[in-house]
C-alpha cells in the first residue's frame, strides 16, 4: 500500500542540485530565526553555521551539507506538498544538529569542526553550551504550539540525547568479554544517534506536508535506518577518510577508544589479524604507530567490509520503504542514496 | 475583573507545609519520568535532583525549594482545579530548573550546590552537560502534545537562555560609563533568567486547570515579576547571606565581577562610600580584604537598602495582580511572599 499522493512534479535533479535548491529555501528562514537570538548567541550561532568566521565576519563557508533540512523539504515535496511547508521543520532539525555538535564537541574535546576551531575552542566552553542551549529553545519554538509535529521533533531529541548517552557509556566498556558492546547494541545506539534526527526530518517534512500520522512514522523508521547507515559510514570515514575531505583529525575515534562498528565487526571475526588486533587494544594504543597498525588490523580482519556490508543492509531497508510508501520520490531517494556513498 | 474561578477548598497553611503538600504530588511523577532516562544519565539526575549521592545511594538530601512545581500546582488549585491535572507542568518546570542548574555550574564554574559537589564537579563537564540536555528534553516532552501549554514552555526556554545569555554579557561590561549595566537592564535580564520560569510554572498551573489564555498571561506577567524579586533576594543572599545556610561560597558573585543589584544600586548613589566602592571596582577586588571592603561598601552606600527597596516593589506588583485575578488563592500568595523572605 503507498500512502503518498502523486508528486507535484517529478524532478530528475542529482542530489547536490536538489539539496542546494533545499538550502536556498532554508536559509532565509534559518537567518530569520537566529537574528532573534541574543546578539552574543547569535553571533555564536552564525560561527557555528559557517556564516560568519570568529570575529563576526560574513563568510562563504561550510555551514554542513544541510541533509536533515533537505530531508523535510524533500518528504513535503513526496507528498505532493509545496516544499514551503516544511520550512519550520527544516529549520529546527537544522537548528537541533548544530545544538547537538555545539555540545558534542565539548563532550569529546573535538577541537576541530569543519575545517575550522570549534565552536567551544573559538569561544570557550561556557559560551558554546550556551550556544547550543540557544539552538536548541530555538527549535522548539519553530514547532511548540504544531503538536503533530512537535510529538515528532520531542521523540528525536528524546532519542538522541539517549543515544548520546549510551555511545558515552561505550567509551567505558570492554572490547571482549561478557560486558563487550554487542552489534546489536550499536545499531541500537546509532539509530537513536544519528538515525533519530533523520528520521524526524523525514517524519516532519511528511507531517508538514499533510500526510497522515501513518505515513510520518512510516519515515520516521525509514530514517531511522538511513541514520545508522549513515553513522556506520561516519565511523568509515574516521579512520579511513581523508582529513583534507572530512575535516577531523585522523584516527580520532580508535585514539579514544571509540566504539566504532568496523573495529566491532573485526573483533567478531576469526583470524589472525582479529586476533592480533584484540592483543593490540588490550595493550592500549599508545602512540602513532600502535594506531596505524589498528587502522591496518581492522581492515585485514574484514571489519571495513563487514561494516560496509551493514551499512548497505541498512540503506536498503530504507530505500525500501521509500520505493513502497513513497514510490515517486525521486529526489528524496537520491539524497538517501548519497549519504552513504559520501566522502566527508 | 477576576478570571479566577472559587478555588475547590480554602485552606489557611503557612507556605511550608503547601509546599511540602506539592512536592508530595511531584515526586511519584517526576521520578517515573527521570526513570525512563538512559541509567547513565537517570542516575546523574537523581543525584542533580538531591535523591542520591555520587555513587547512586538514596540520600535524603536538599533537592532545593520545589518552587516552581508548587506554584504550578497551586496556581491549578487557585482556578479550581485539581492540582494533579497540572503535574505535567510541574514536572516538566522542575526538570528545566534542574537543567539550567546543570549547565550554569559549568558555565560559572561553581563547584558547589546545595552543600554538594556540583554535577559537574561530581561527573565531569561531559556528562553532566549531557544530562542537562537529557532533562530539557523529559521536561519537552511532557507537555510536547499540549500546545497551549508547550507555548508557554517554549517562551519559558526562550526567555531563560536569553536572559542568561544576557547575564553573561554583562561579565564583560564595565561598571562605569556609558556602556555600564544599567538597573533598567538588569531587570529584563533578571525578569528573563529567573522569571521567565516562574511565570511559566503559574501560567501552566491555571492552563491546565482549564483557565483561558487571558490568565496564563496575566500569571506570566506575575510570575517574571516574582522573577525580579526572587533574583535580587538572590544577589542579596549572595553578598551576605550565611553560606553555611546558602549551601554556596561567601562573595562568589563579588569575586567575579557579576553585575548584581546591590552592587549596581551603590554605583547609582551619591557619597563617600559610592566613591570609594567605585575606585575599589576599578582597582580590581584581587584579594578577600578587597572583597569584603567592597560588600562594606556596597551595604554603606545604601545599596542593600535600594536592592531590597525594589525586590519589594516587584513581589507588590505581582501580589497586586495575584489579589486581582485570584483572589482566593492564599496558599499561591503566602509561596510568593516567601521567597522574597527566605533566607537560603
Amino acid at each position: 500500500m503507498s500512502l503518498s499522493r502523486p508528486p507535484s512534479g517529478e524532478r530528475a535533479g542529482v542530489p547536490g542540485e536538489a539539496v542546494e535548491r533545499c538550502r536556498r529555501l532554508l536559509e532565509p528562514a534559518l537567518r530569520e530565526a537566529v537574528a532573534g537570538l541574543h546578539p552574543w548567541s547569535s553571533r555564536m550561532a552564525g560561527y557555528t553555521l559557517g556564516w560568519s568566521d570568529a570575529d563576526g565576519r560574513p563568510q562563504a563557508g561550510d555551514g554542513g551539507k544541510g541533509v536533515r533540512p533537505a530531508l523535510a523539504l524533500l518528504a513535503a515535496e513526496a507528498v505532493g506538498a509545496d516544499a514551503a511547508a516544511a520550512v519550520p521543520g527544516a529549520v529546527a532539525v537544522e537548528l537541533v544538529h548544530a545544538f547537538s555538535l555545539a555540545h558534542d564537541d565539548i563532550i569529546d574535546h573535538d577541537e576541530r569542526r569543519r575545517h575550522r576551531a570549534a565552536l567551544w575552542k573559538a569561544y570557550g566552553v561556557g559560551p558554546a553550551l550556551l550556544t547550543g542551549d540557544a539552538l536548541l529553545a530555538l527549535a522548539v519554538a519553530q514547532l511548540a504550539t504544531a503538536p503533530e509535529a512537535m510529538r515528532l521533533l520531542s521523540a528525536a531529541l528524546t532519542e538522541l540525547v539517549h543515544g548520546q548517552s549510551t555511545d558515552m557509556a561505550f567509551e567505558n566498556r570492554p572490547w571482549h568479554g561478557p560486558h563487550a558492546v554487542t552489534l546489536d547494541e550499536y545499531t541500537r545506539m546509532a539509530a537513536g544517534k544519528t538515525g533519530s534526527l533523520l528520521g524526524a526530518a523525514a517524519a516532519l517534512g511528511v507531517t508538514l506536508g499533510g500526510a497522515p500520522r501513518e505515513l510520518a512514522d512510516l519515515m520516521w523508521e525509514m530514517g531511522r535506518d538511513l541514520g545508522v547507515a549513515f553513522q556506520i559510514t561516519d565511523d568509515v570515514l574516521g579512520i579511513w577518510g581523508d582529513p583534507a575531505v572530512t575535516g577531523k583529525p585522523i584516527h580520532s575515534d580508535l585514539r579514544r577508544d571509540k566504539k566504532t562498528l568496523p573495529v566491532l565487526c573485526a573483533l567478531a571475526a576469526d583470524g589472525t589479524a582479529a586476533r592480533d588486533l584484540s592483543a593490540l587494544l588490550a595493550a592500549g594504543l599508545g602512540d602513532e604507530d600502535a594506531i596505524g597498525a589498528a587502522a591496518r588490523l581492522v581492515e585485514e580482519a574484514g571489519g571495513r567490509a563487514h561494516a560496509q556490508a551493514l551499512a548497505d543492509h541498512h540503506l536498503a531497508a530504507a530505500l525500501r520503504a521509500l520505493d513502497t510508501h513513497l514510490p515517486h520520490a525521486t529526489e528524496l531517494r537520491a539524497l538517501c542514496t548519497s549519504l552513504t556513498t559520501r566522502t566527508h
